[in-house]
């Protein structure tokens, strides 16, 4: 069983945030800058809309009871939009006042990415059987403001994934297959823009929290050279004392 | 508060594992294999040596009051050996046969990769001020022996990172660069062979555990479809019965 050593960030998501310890993701990187101080939890759910994922986030938050034992949660990130944008009928698709209600449950929010239907339209093309499109540009954009407003309502912090990648992309749809491997889902390319634009966030509106402010859990192993180095001063000492 | 959702896989060890979810790093290939099934915990400390690391490992594992709030441990993987080996009068050195002891306690244990003496002097040379070199190819060598000793005596697993690196740098010192960054410390090639390798032995000796074999804890997205339609269904069904 695992001791509760460490308090935790939760990233509350869809396939973003699950796939978000690929190479170069940003769960990955978030675990490695936060070792030996807050554990990174993937609670990322491929597919999932907030629809779907509120019943989930209730089952992953500790109870009343359990509360005492379980790690604090220091930081909620949670991040969806991206399939509660799929345009009817598709069962993943959730209205958008649904969805701007959904968010205000919920502690710092991230706007899903623009989207490039140039590539996810190959994308599902290319299946067996092929697809047809099922996100377009301008929804999963009102998507993104829909979270920001939700962020503004709640007075919640928001990292708008979506304006960073669309501002690193030059503001063109082509320009987004840097940072989209399928149209849809980051690449690492893209996990980097997300990693900084959440740190940035982390830095100026949780600054207590950022990686730099905390301190290791465990104490640093030089620590123990000292100690060791002090017991062997008090041997020679209490040699010394002997021999006079 | 983190409700306790998932059990873990717990990666105990030095700085090799630590830096386990920098990029490429093996915690962060497992995290993501894992997602939905196991958390993946970060449990390395920079430096610590098996003396320093056994009262740690206490504070990681639960006590019997704690028990049944936290996550089971389904898998205790033990990387040391890297900093024991460290030759005299390092403070980080401990004896072989104490370093043997030490890790009878422990549950899957890895080997230390081999050292890269060349790369290390070079390393502890240009710092400021420039150090000696604290780590003989062939003493790393004897303790990755004693971690294998050690898992046949207990009779548990053993994942030989070091001969599986070897092997992969050709069997030859200076080959050992193509895995290592500074002749201790691996990169992300290095991490790849960890990797396969901690991976290659899930599958044969704790079959039920690879990631393969294990059910993601909450539902698939697909299975909200099939609800959806069933629901759909039953609509459809209702009414043609009260039309009739």
């Amino acid at each position: 069983m695992a001791a509760n050593v460490q308090d935790a960030i939760m990233l509350f998501g869809d396939s973003l945030t699950q796939a978000g310890w690929e190479e170069g993701g940003f769960g990955a990187r978030l675990q490695h800058v936060y070792s030996r101080k807050l554990d990174v939890l993937n609670r990322g759910f491929s597919g999932y809309n907030t629809e779907w994922a509120i019943p989930v986030l209730e089952q992953c938050l500790a109870n009343q009871y359990d509360q005492q034992h379980v790690p604090k949660i220091r930081l909620l990130v949670v991040w969806f939009g991206a399939n509660d944008a799929c345009i009817g009928p598709s069962p993943q698709h959730v209205p958008l006042p649904k969805f701007i209600e959904n968010l205000k449950h919920i502690i710092i929010l991230i706007t899903p990415p623009p989207v490039n239907t140039y590539q996810r339209a190959a994308d599902l093309n290319g299946r067996d059987p092929s697809l047809a499109l099922d996100r377009m540009f301008e929804t999963t954009k009102e998507y993104a403001e829909g979270v920001k407003a939700a962020a503004a309502a709640s007075k919640v912090s928001v990292v708008d994934v979506w304006t960073a990648i669309w501002k690193a992309a030059g503001e063109r749809e082509e320009g987004l297959s840097k940072y989209l491997w399928d149209g849809l889902h980051i690449n690492a390319d893209g996990y980097m823009v997300v990693y900084e634009a959440l740190i940035e966030t982390i830095k100026v509106k949780h600054h207590s929290l950022h990686y730099e402010n905390l301190q290791p859990v465990f104490p640093p192993f030089v620590a123990f050279f000292l100690l060791s180095s002090l017991v062997d001063f008090l041997d020679r000492w209490t040699q010394v004392n002997q021999v006079k």
